[in-house]
């Protein structure tokens, strides 16, 4: 099964489009648990609500080994029928493309990923080349920062670069493997994107603690069978309380994001 | 001593501009030889040649928790003296990019770092936090996409895409620890970067088994005074031999390329 049947399987099958950011920090967790102690915890509270994980690399390599460590057997721990996304972020030229490929794909064993655009076809290529597996590439991201040069107009097109990053996606897409990131914090671009491209896939984060709206998001986030939006909230949830109920308290907090995320999906005619 | 200081100091006392790249990749190193201890070779036989060492994050994730561990101790094991460049090409939301930070910083004790400008300022903001380390900002790089985007004119200043990220970059500059990443491939773009930027330290990959022209790339990547070019080879000097006299062999071509950027130098009035 590919990247895409096993989110719309999961997805259909849990009733939602609730994505969680595993990003372990501990700072925020409970003291004394474990970093894989901790995602566990929560995958097992949380792994009827969901259709997706997404664990961010760098939560993971700020810990050393031990992080990473904890990241290979967060992967392995999720159960199958749930698609694991591995948040990276990664992009270089291809020969070293092609390197970090195999780290996401074959060796953790990661169902998806991001890549960022900004090194172009030969740095995303590598990753493309695993058909079975979903490459999600960052296009209007949900931070302040993204106006820099995510909204610069292009001559070429008359669209702001983001634009384009999806126009590309989208002639790049020979295997039906690629998707877009957009953040909920952008919900003008989103509405656009989707206008724009009513069948990609598209990963978004930035609702919770980013402060995106949720009504918008779900509205101009879905496709037209109100599917395709995979919409990610991290410390919202995994950080809902910091005492020793805190996997239920993660349970109760995406129970009810799944909810409301439900609440506001146009009704199917 | 921070990162531009120890550079400029081990380019004047080993007279060379050239940064070997440590790209472990097991199908063209001499086998029975480990990650390490091919690395360790090629540092013991190098380092009285280079002013920097560039291990690329990819090559090692590759090799999941031993690839790591060898960088890990590749860094250890670099003299003191010589600044080593993490190439991770990171970039993710602010929170996020500030666990990046540490990974490089704090935790694997690089002196400087890649990363990709799509995500704006906030995304690069906690690297830059680290006022004694280096910022190497992807801005023109060394592949054939390269062009995708970083080619496209923007309405605004009129000009592509790449240069708006230089000019970003030079606005962000206030601790004077930023540079510029750009291709050897591309002589024409690196000498407008160096016209329009004649203090930025240049990281330039793209000599070598990428084909950039030496003589043009040292002649458009030195500043005024014949520095602040860091002239980047992976391939062409950890791969010269499969044998076992591959230390000796990535020697004679290290010191080879010295040769050649430095009889490239414009001469001192």
């Amino acid at each position: 099964m590919n990247f895409l049947e096993k989110l719309r399987t999961a997805s259909q099958k849990n009733k939602s489009l609730l994505c969680i950011g595993l990003d372990p920090d501990p700072r925020l967790m409970p003291s004394e648990v474990g970093i894989f102690e901790f995602n566990k915890a929560i995958i097992d509270a949380t792994s009827d609500l969901v259709c997706a994980y997404k664990p961010n690399f760098a939560f993971y390599e700020a810990l050393g080994s031990e992080g990473l460590d904890a990241l290979r057997r967060t992967v392995i721990h999720i159960p199958d029928n749930i698609p694991v996304i591995g948040d990276a972020k990664r992009g270089d030229i291809g020969n070293t493309s092609k390197a970090y490929a195999k780290a996401i794909f074959a060796d953790f064993n990661f169902d998806a990923t991001t890549v960022n655009p900004y090194l172009g076809f030969d740095s995303i290529e590598p990753f493309i080349q695993y058909h079975d597996k979903g490459i999600f590439i960052l296009c209007r991201t949900s931070n302040a920062g993204a106006v820099d040069f995510q909204a610069l107009r292009c001559v070429e097109h008359d669209c702001p670069l983001f634009e384009i990053v999806a126009l590309k996606a989208r002639e790049w897409n020979v295997h039906g493997n690629i998707g877009l990131v957009v953040g909920a914090t952008y919900p003008e671009e989103l509405r656009l994107i989707r206008q724009n491209h009513p069948d990609i896939p598209l990963l978004i984060p930035g609702v919770g603690a980013q402060g995106g709206d949720l009504a918008l998001t779900v509205r101009y986030g879905v496709d037209a069978r109100g599917e395709k939006a995979i919409i990610n909230s991290s410390r919202q949830i995994i950080y809902a309380s910091r005492e020793k109920d805190f996997a239920e308290a993660a349970r109760r907090a995406a129970s009810e994001l799944r909810e409301q995320i439900n609440t506001c999906l146009p009704t199917k005619g």
